[in-house]
């Protein structure tokens, strides 16, 4: 009986309207991953405290206990305050768009709307991106030139969780480019031909 | 003779087209905004080399002469190379949107097609600003959970050529980003109202 039900469910899809709405499909979905990266991203950068034993440098015997944490770099703290942002953002404009799917026609007007949060967004993803690839960076590679340790070879597991992180935020990074060509593209094509000197 | 030549030049300004043409006029200007900015941040980065009598820390009394420069760290070559190509494409497209300014009605053609480029730009303009500040504010405040010493209190000139080409790289990117909502703004003007569900 479960089994049934399943395979009634799958044989009745949402009702999505035809090819001409195949733009505000791929909306949903580019919002969807934008919100899926911005959740994995933030959840795998909080969870990636890791505790070693190390040397106190000025004092070489006198091993202590020392925790990294994202939130002892502020770059990875503006890191998950964005993609915090990002993540709901998409939350919320999936549903507004998917409610959209079902009202034929009110697509474009929304697109419309949304595109400058996008195109917002995408400036803070891809800035946050790039400050948390930069200090982890540092923390794999170090800075000879200004005495900055590489950290990555005590704090592994740390350093995994932040580089995942910053992968996965790049990957909604460049969804949200696509969103917005995908706007435009969708706006362009609403240009009727003949309208080129209007 | 050459002051009123000038005078000539100033009161003759370039065959702007009607208020219809505005979105054309300001693209042409963000566009230009863009290349500035794009220089402007290259230049002074590049020209941040500074060199400081500084202790060698292993050997406290031993003093060297040592340069900071900005090739010392990968996330400035980084914003280096991302600043030039958004300046060079920022000089390109301004010459191309003047060129088009000069036949009224080519404008939106243009401007779907140069889209594509200033999301891309944007993205890897606004990496670059973070790579760039993140490692910018490490050499200001240091961190003391992993003992990477502060520099701006010795270089004090190349952080500010730094922190002078980080600010010119945000100011581009913001222009970026108007740049992309204008070319939306003078889209979405082009559709007209009766054609909502076609």
């Amino acid at each position: 009986m479960a089994s049934t039900a399943t395979e009634v469910e799958k044989a009745a899809p949402p009702p999505v309207p035809a090819a001409k709405d195949s733009y505000a499909v791929a909306d949903v979905v580019l919002r969807f991953l934008v919100f899926a990266s911005g959740l994995a991203a933030v959840l795998v950068m909080v969870t990636s405290k890791e505790t070693q034993v190390v040397a106190q440098i000025p004092i070489p015997p006198f091993l202590v206990r020392r925790a990294a944490k994202f939130n002892h770099s502020p770059a990875f703290v503006f890191f998950v305050a964005a993609l915090s942002v990002a993540g709901f953002y998409g939350l919320i404009t999936t549903l507004i768009s998917l409610f959209a799917l079902s009202k034929p026609g009110s697509h474009t007007r929304l697109v419309s709307h949304f595109i400058i949060f996008d195109v917002l967004l995408l400036g803070i993803t891809a800035a946050a991106t790039g400050a948390a690839g930069a200090v982890a960076y540092i923390g794999l590679k170090g800075n000879k030139h200004v005495q900055w340790n590489k950290i990555c070879h005590v704090y592994g597991d740390f350093c995994k969780h932040v580089g995942g992180s910053v992968a996965v935020s790049l990957f909604g990074s460049v969804m949200l480019a696509l969103l917005i060509l995908l706007s435009v593209r969708s706006l362009s094509k609403k240009i009727p031909r003949h309208n080129h000197s209007h």
